[in-house]
C-alpha cells in the first residue's frame, strides 16, 4: 500500500491513499485526516486503508498529480538518520579529514523533523559557498515504540518506508562534527519522495531489514548514481532498537538508512556529491565535481517511479530577513 | 504573564494562565486551547491572555495544583541545546578527558522534543549503569523565525523563558560525542519547570539575552548550588541567530543555554554531578559524589518558586518490554 499527502494549505495536508501504480487517488477521508493520525493509530486504521487502496487498484479512485503533494510526513515528532554504509563512511572520513570513528555502535544523530520539503519543491539556501550537497538515503516510519525495544522485536513497528534527500551543506559539516554536538546549520531540511510504501508494498525489496533497491540519483538530467540500499552494514531494526535504547520513539518517528553507497562505486556511483568529490580527489589528485549552484536540479528514485515517486528539485537562493529574494 | 498546561489525557494538555505568585490559574479557553497554539499565532492571542493574566493577579479564577500539570511545552517541533556557559565546557573537557573544542561558533546539538516530562513526574532509566545525571539549564520558546535572522533581531522572537532540567547518561556522552554526531542515548527526554514566562514576567532579571538569576539544585533535599545565570558567554540572541543560519524556527522552538555554570563554582556549586565530580577529581585525585541512583530526587527552581515553580522529581527504573518493573 502506499500513502501520500494532499497540499490543502495546512502544515499536516490531508491523507491520500494512492494505487500500486502511482497514478490514482483517493482521499482517506474519515479514517484518518492527515499521515501522523495514520501512524498514531495504526492497527486500527491500516485494514480501512488497505481495502481503500483495493478499490483504487480495481480502477477506483481519481487521477493523481504529483505536484498537488507534500511530503507523505510533512513533519514529524523524530527524524533520527543513522550512517550504516560502510562504504559511506569510510569516503567521508577520507573528505573531511578526520581520522576513522571507532565505535562499535550504530552511528546516528537526531535531525530538523519540523518540516520535510516536497518532492518538486524548490529548495532554498542562504549561500551557495556552504558547499550544497544531497544525500540520496531511505527511511522507515515506526509506530510507537517502547524505550528498550529489542532488534528481534523492532521490524514490527515499521509500517512504512520512505525515499529521502538528506540535503547537507559540505563547508559547514565537518566544523560542526569537530565539536561533538552534531550538526545544525550543516543539516536544513530534508526533502521526501511523495509517496510512503508499507513494507509488504515493495514485496522481495524489502528483506533483513534493508531496502534491497538501487537508489537513482541524477543531476541536471543526467545519471550520478544507482547504488543498491541493500549494503547496509547494519538494518533498520539496529537502528530502531539503538535510538530506543533510552527513549520511546513516538508514532512518527522517521530514521534514515543514511548516504546510500556501495563498494563498486566506480561502476555504480554515488548519491551525494562529496563521495564523487573524495574519489576523484584519490584517483587524480583533486576533486573535479563542484557542489551545486542556484538553478541545479536533482533527481532521486528508486526501484523505478511508482514504487516511491520521483523527487525532483531546484534548488535556489533562500529569500533572506530585510533582502530582496535573487 | 506566566502560562502553564493542564494534564487532560491528550499529549498537548489544555493550557492555563497563572497568576504572577503562580498560585491561581484560569484555563485560556477559547483564546487558544494549547501552549503551541497560542505561540502559533502570538501576536493575535497575548493581549487576549495578558487581560486574563491582569483578573487573576486581581484575585480572580481558580486555585492551582501543581500537580495537576503537564510541562508548560508538553511537546515541541524543535529543541536545540546550546552549550553557552564557559565553566561548564572547560570543566566537562575535562571530565570527559577530551581536547579543549576549537570553534569560534556557539556549540549546539538537536535533542529529543517530542516529550518533554512534567515538573513532579517520575524519570524513567534503564539503568543506573549508564551514569544518570542532571543539568540544570533556562531555555527560551521562540515564535516563528525565519532563515538568515540576525541576532540584532532575535530577541523580538523570546516569547517565554522556562527552567529545563536536561536529564543526561554519562556513561554513554562521551562515546557518543567522539562519533561527531552528537547525542542520542545519552540525551533522553528533558523536564520542564510548571510555568512558562514572558521576558517582561522577569523584570530586570531578563538582560543582555539571559535569564540574570541563581538557578538553584537540590539532590534529595540538600542544597546542591545555584550559579546564576547571567554568565551565559554569548546570549540567547546568538543562539537563535546560530540555529537560524541555515533553516527556519517554527513557532515552539525551544532554544536552550547549555548547563549553568559559573567560575566561582567552590562557592555557588553546580547544575550538574559531572561538574561536581570533576572538581572534586581535580582537588583531590577521585571523584566522590556518585551518580544517581533509582530513588534519588532532584529538585530546581530559579529566583524563588513562584517564577518557575518547582522541578521535583524521582529517578526511577523504566519498564522495560517484556520484563515486570522493579
Amino acid at each position: 500500500m502506499k500513502l501520500a499527502t494532499l497540499a490543502d494549505g495546512s502544515r499536516d495536508g490531508t491523507l491520500l491513499v494512492v494505487s500500486a501504480d502511482g497514478r490514482r487517488q483517493s482521499r482517506a477521508g474519515a479514517i484518518a485526516p492527515t499521515l501522523q493520525a495514520a501512524v498514531d493509530d495504526w492497527a486500527t486504521v491500516a485494514p480501512s486503508l488497505r481495502a481503500l487502496a483495493a478499490r483504487l487498484d480495481a480502477g477506483g479512485g481519481d487521477p493523481l498529480d504529483p505536484a498537488s503533494l507534500l511530503a507523505p510526513l510533512p513533519r514529524a515528532w523524530q527524524w533520527l538518520d543513522g550512517s550504516a554504509f560502510t562504504t559511506h563512511g569510510t569516503l567521508m572520513q577520507q573528505a573531511f579529514g578526520h581520522d576513522p570513528i571507532a565505535t562499535d555502535r550504530p552511528l546516528m544523530y537526531q535531525g530538523l523533523s519540523h518540516r520535510f520539503l516536497a518532492a518538486q519543491q524548490d529548495v532554498p539556501f542562504p549561500s551557495e559557498a556552504d558547499g550544497i550537497d544531497f544525500e540520496g538515503e531511505f527511511g522507515i516510519i515506526t509506530d510507537d515504540v517502547p524505550m528498550g525495544c529489542s532488534a528481534a522485536d523492532a521490524l514490527a513497528h515499521v509500517v512504512l518506508i520512505v525515499l529521502i534527500n538528506d540535503w547537507s551543506l559540505r563547508a559547514i559539516a565537518p566544523i560542526e562534527m569537530k565539536t561533538g554536538f552534531g550538526w545544525v546549520q550543516a543539516k536544513p531540511a530534508c526533502s521526501m519522495a511523495p509517496f510512503a510504501v508499507t513494507p509488504d508494498g515493495l514485496g522481495d525489496a524489502w528483506r533483513h531489514g534493508r531496502v534491497c533497491l538501487p537508489l537513482r540519483v541524477e543531476v541536471n538530467g543526467s545519471w550520478f548514481g544507482d547504488p543498491d540500499g541493500g549494503a547496509m552494514a547494519v538494518g533498520f531494526h539496529d537502528l530502531i532498537a539503538h535510538a530506543a535504547r533510552t527513549r520511546d520513539l513516538p508514532a512518527g518517528t522517521i530514521i534514515g538508512s543514511g548516504t546510500v553507497s556501495n563498494p563498486d562505486y566506480d561502476r555504480v556511483g554515488s548519491t551525494c556529491l562529496s563521495e564523487r568529490r573524495v574519489i576523484e580527489m584519490l584517483a587524480r589528485g583533486h576533486a573535479q565535481t563542484p557542489f551545486l549552484s542556484f538553478g541545479d536540479r536533482v533527481a532521486m528514485m528508486a526501484g523505478g517511479a511508482a514504487t516511491f515517486g520521483r523527487l525532483d528539485q531546484r534548488v535556489v537562493q533562500a529569500a533572506m530577513p530585510g533582502t530582496a529574494a535573487v
